[in-house]
């Protein structure tokens, strides 16, 4: 079985949306990832930092799910990520209404020793020099290094995140985030300035409108899944990256062609986690319910021209 | 050879976009909807109207592709329908400029003899008791009827819309106008109770982010091409849906699953139009290149996950 590793946040997540609101709700972006990754046959772990405010529950519900914690430090007296949110009513837009760094302000990301061979790396969103110093402690070559950002890091460390970008073979990022980090409008020509950046494959994430793979000249789009209803699209980017990494480290290929089963994969997993406040539809998530929606999205997208 | 019967305006537009501007040029859904059809195995034929400004140079355009322009009627001393417009730099907005309805206010269609029988009836957007004294003029029931509208019919005749509505197959709309129409947010839904009001399948486009149709429980959703740059998103909906109706003329089978690929055609027909000035696009526009984007969208979109 071959290895995922994912480096993120783990947090806590206080979320407003239209349909009401939540506590400190476990949340983060290597939580996403790890519960999306673990409905694929994979050995992972997460590469995180929480305080000792951070419940037994919510670190038990990540081992139950074979998720190895032991590079997840506990940091004594420190306090958790904290982030808190309001999104508009078209739940496309959101306000963020306060962050507290607490424990990530001084983060060291300390990778397992069994994990320094991982076939795969996934760098959830976090500062890029924490991204890069897990790639520094790879002992093998990864397969495949996949990177997930924001625009704070185009603000704010935007030299650091380039030396990062540089590094890795995929990106995922969103369509604002790309026009922000290529300057071009187009979003063909935005995936082509970005893989003169280093990545040799860019994921561009559009929300409800579906997502975007291009390589070289190639391109591949998975839809959003129509839904009746979007409840809370926290988790929604890392779930969908989740999905990604986790079916390419089951599948053992990365090539192409097989990003495109990932792509569509993430999308999926995606379209579940939108269903319910922060984790909740992941953590009752089964099985059975992703192949059966999969089948949807064969239905969705497949056609028979004969050309 | 079936039969399509286009309904629709034949104009003049004057376009502004951030890359340039028209004096008055070919415009007019009914153009678009047949030029666009025009690349299929139909019998087609327009019923509009002009004014005598009209210059038979077009006229000679909509004959040379074996369009029927008995239906088109000529009003001497009359002045052809002008419509302009300028867009706004994301190319997804525009402000209309000008509107002269001029021979369109007093429009009475006539549907040529040789139509009456037409297996097709692609309804262009025109005031809705145009559409309906359309589908009256019929002397057998056609096997599919297909309506497209815009918000400015909901605002200003809607008892006169549901009315035509009610009485159709296929309706194609935009997001947002299917929203305005049911009063739902979620696309979902709003697909849902437009269902009620009469159409079996219900197409709502959505510009750069594709188009959908659904058909009671089903769904199936075809992708814009990512285009390096929309040049001029003028008529892109006209061709998209005169795609999608001369497909379905051709192919003789209007099942939910053939429909899929009428949307496919739809959509990559208008990934033509957008990129030069009004009809310029579909006017030098091949056979070969269709079917060799056609084979783009077929990479766009398929994948083969094994469930």
């Amino acid at each position: 079985m071959n290895k995922l590793l994912i480096v993120g946040t783990v947090a806590f997540d206080a979320i407003e949306t239209p349909f009401g609101k939540t506590d400190k709700i476990l949340g983060g972006a290597a939580t996403y990832i790890g519960l999306s990754a673990s409905f694929f046959n994979v050995q992972s772990a997460i590469v995180s930092v929480v305080g000792d405010d951070f419940p037994q529950e919510y670190l038990d519900l990540l081992t139950a799910r074979n998720i190895d914690i032991s590079g997840l430090e506990v940091v004594n007296g420190g306090k958790t990520f904290f982030w808190s949110g309001r999104y508009h009513n078209d739940l496309n837009s959101r306000d963020t209404l306060d962050t507290q760094l607490n424990v990530l302000a001084d983060f060291q990301p300390k990778v397992p020793q069994d994990y320094k061979n991982a076939e795969i790396v996934m760098l959830g969103n976090l500062h890029p020099l924490v991204q890069s110093s897990v790639l520094d402690q790879m002992e093998t070559q990864p397969k495949l290094t996949v990177l997930d950002t924001m625009n704070f890091w185009m603000d704010c460390a935007l030299p650091e995140l380039m030396d990062v970008i540089k590094r890795v073979d995929v990106i995922t990022i969103n369509d604002e985030e790309a026009r922000q980090l290529s300057g071009e409008y187009s979003l063909v020509k935005a995936a082509a300035k970005i893989h003169t950046m280093g990545p040799k494959y860019v994921v561009i994430k559009k929300g409800e409108h579906g997502a975007l793979i291009f390589h070289n000249k190639e391109v591949f789009f998975a839809p959003a899944l129509p839904l009746e209803e979007v409840f809370d699209p926290t988790g929604a980017g890392d779930t969908f990256a989740g999905g990604f990494a986790g079916y390419l480290t089951q599948s053992e290929n990365i090539s192409f062609e097989n990003m495109k089963n990932a792509i569509i994969q993430g999308s999926n997993l995606a379209s579940f986690c939108v269903e319910k406040f922060g984790t909740d539809r992941m953590l009752d998530l089964d099985k059975t319910e992703v192949v059966s929606r999969l089948q949807q999205f064969k239905s969705l997208t497949q056609f028979d021209i004969e050309l």
